[in-house]
């Protein structure tokens, strides 16, 4: 984080955070700064790439109802660059899954992933059916995510359409 | 999800997914639909919730280098009543850190978050000095997020400025 943003920078991201459609004459005006200058602020955040980009957060309706998260650990092979093999092939497979809202690498042997579902019966089912029927599997265990304390909206963002 | 959206409503929504900044003459030029059909269809869009949020993603300089998820479990006292609210007490002051992203209940019992951090050992040494010595914890574990292969920009989406 070694990135210089004064409190007006700041205040600007926040607004763009909780609503990306207000126009530069609205943040402005709440910001009770000229015109030009949040035009400029903007224009440079864009610039710098500390916008990286504007996106829409999909509603209820299209997330799943409920989320886990996955860990996935593979068993280490004998001929060691099998391993990294494996998990390429792993990390690929589950990041094609409509259901599967997000895979990341995680250490060396495994792979962390957040399963969207209609109900834990699904996910449990999925990850059953799909997960650990795969082979040389050391480990598999699944952490449901129920309510949120913060980062609401994850869903919303990582689901696709 | 028991949401009606045809094909148009579809790319019309990963078109805003991949930039929300586009007009709607720009989106009816590239779905060769007529504007106002694109602007009847958002509206919708919007109304029904669908469209939940316009956001801005944060940049790489402002993402924590390192994410890591971890798991918390609590050890169920003797009176059970203790239990929810532990974990209430818990999220809440998880949710408070700036360095933790997202916060959310695992089952009766637990707490998964996404911590960000410098590097590993930063987060490690969080881990250790604020979560492990917390009272009455019966496990705490730690999966490191390297590099995703399906829901990059998720660091970005969460963190705060």
């Amino acid at each position: 984080m070694m990135v210089q943003l004064d409190d007006l920078d700041r205040e600007i991201l926040r607004l763009l955070k909780e609503d990306a459609r207000l126009t530069i004459s609205e943040i402005a005006e709440r910001l009770k700064r000229p015109e030009s200058t949040i035009h400029f602020r903007i224009k440079k955040l864009q610039e710098r790439n500390i916008i990286d980009k504007y996106t829409i957060i999909l509603g209820e309706k299209l997330r799943p109802q409920t989320l886990a998260m996955v860990y996935i650990q593979a068993e280490t092979p004998i001929i060691e660059e099998f391993l990294e093999r494996y998990i390429q092939y792993l990390m690929k497979t589950l990041s094609m899954l409509p259901n599967v809202l997000a895979v990341a690498r995680s250490g060396k042997d495994g792979v962390v992933a957040i399963l969207g579902g209609e109900n834990s019966e699904h996910i449990e089912r999925f990850v059953n059916e799909t997960i650990r029927v795969l082979p040389t599997l050391k480990r598999v265990e699944v952490f449901p995510i129920d309510s949120f304390a913060k980062g609401d909206g994850l869903a919303g963002f990582l689901v696709g359409v």
